[in-house]
């Protein structure tokens, strides 16, 4: 009983110290939740003798963390349908996820085009481009600017997801919001990759219905004091902006996403 | 005669002078046009004796001057009436016709809030920020993902032009475009401050279809040879996107454009 008990607390601690590396980081306490939900939603736990349900949660832990790295392999996998050959896709900054699909429609020989934004203030397209171009893959770097300009070339959008939320929208990195706006008003599609431990229980009602997560930002000269800087790094876009979420439940419309919610919840 | 033609000779030497700086400067080719249009339109010029002839086109050209120098203020008063107490503006870009709208309104003690983009990759929405901020106008600075983030916030639009053009459409930095289709699909005004000797003969179909101009983007970190960059300066926001022109010739529908360049190129 002992040693369940540590075990538990150490599991507590370890969900706190999570939390508290980032508060506002949707994706970390998602996946917590979604961890804690995991493990511990076995019906019959109270019944079973200590060791048993000791090592019933250990399965699960390790069950959880399975699927949590094979996310990523699905999502590329259901992704290779919605790229064709010759077409140029539009990315904004660095997403992991997103490079797993472009990474594996290139070893599956396609040819394609990737526009990447710059994604300032922290460069991630640039990091995102570097990696693609290592991967012999065409690709050309826009400001954050130039996305309505470069629209027209742009057969779809692709972009990963901090969180995803009961509406079916997704919070991301600034700018997307934006991306997403540009891209419905000219009839692009606009792909989300997110894997589903990025599921949350959040309902944002507007941009700044959250806790905003701040980032610094360097404009390489300095700002004088009597000027304000808006320095949140996240945004949130609202479903009727997303056209599909790729995610390892599937590919899912947004809002399908809030029965998938309380399916993981349950 | 011998002098008639020597200043003919050394004004059209002038205007391509002045082409040959920038040749892709619309405002610079389009108000050179108008500037030879405006000096020679004299139908009479033919019947005149030379020194006659000769004194007319210099008076004509000092009008002209007084014209374009006036226009800006004209502008800034004709703009009072769209700037109500308490309004949250955003800008784009650094603007001499913007600066000034806003320089009068806060001299007639109007209360109001400025948002700046950062204007990447020449950072001007920083020098626009800093000089209003020096007036003291209360101001805060956003970096171009940020435009829908910020948008609820927002009353109104103001954007300079480097050329309004046949459709009444404008020519301007790179980003109007954007915040044209953000501020759209959120319903708020964009107005374009634009002198009228910006108005130019030309009719782009799209974003592409013009002599693209080029500036050097520096991203702080090497870019690898196999990454393109998107360089061009400027980009095309249709009229259909514009709610109202603040020119020296009134306040304009895009729609009535057409009309004005006729008049003014007759």
């Amino acid at each position: 009983m002992f040693s369940v008990v540590l075990e538990i607390k150490a599991l507590l601690q370890w969900h706190k110290i999570c939390l508290s590396w980032d508060a506002t980081s949707i994706s970390l306490s998602a996946a917590c939740d979604l961890f804690m939900r995991f493990v511990t939603r076995t019906s019959h736990l109270e019944h079973e003798k200590f060791d048993a349900a000791k090592s019933r949660l250990i399965e699960r832990g390790e069950k959880f963390g399975e699927i949590s790295l094979k996310a990523r392999k699905t999502i590329a996998m259901l992704s290779q349908d919605f790229i064709s050959d010759g077409c140029t896709m539009l990315v904004h900054g660095y997403s992991r996820v997103v490079l797993e699909i472009l990474k594996l429609a290139a070893s599956n020989r396609k040819l394609f085009r990737v526009l990447c934004t710059e994604g300032r203030p922290d460069r991630t397209g640039l990091r995102m481009s570097n990696e693609l171009a290592a991967l012999g893959i065409p690709v050309k770097v826009l400001i954050d600017s130039a996305v309505a300009y470069s629209m027209d070339e742009v057969d779809m959008v692709f972009v990963g997801a901090d969180g995803v939320v009961e509406s079916g929208g997704v919070i991301n990195m600034m700018g997307t919001y934006q991306i997403a706006l540009v891209a419905h008003s000219m009839n692009k599609p606009l792909y989300v990759a997110a894997e589903s431990y990025k599921f949350a229980r959040l309902y944002p009602l507007d941009q700044k219905d959250m806790t905003p997560a701040h980032r610094p930002i360097n404009f390489g000269v300095p700002i004088p004091a009597g000027v304000e800087v808006e320095t949140s790094a996240r945004d949130y876009t609202p479903p009727q902006y997303l056209t599909l979420l790729l995610t390892d439940l599937g590919v899912l419309t947004p809002s399908v996403v809030s029965d998938e919610l309380i399916q993981l919840y349950l």
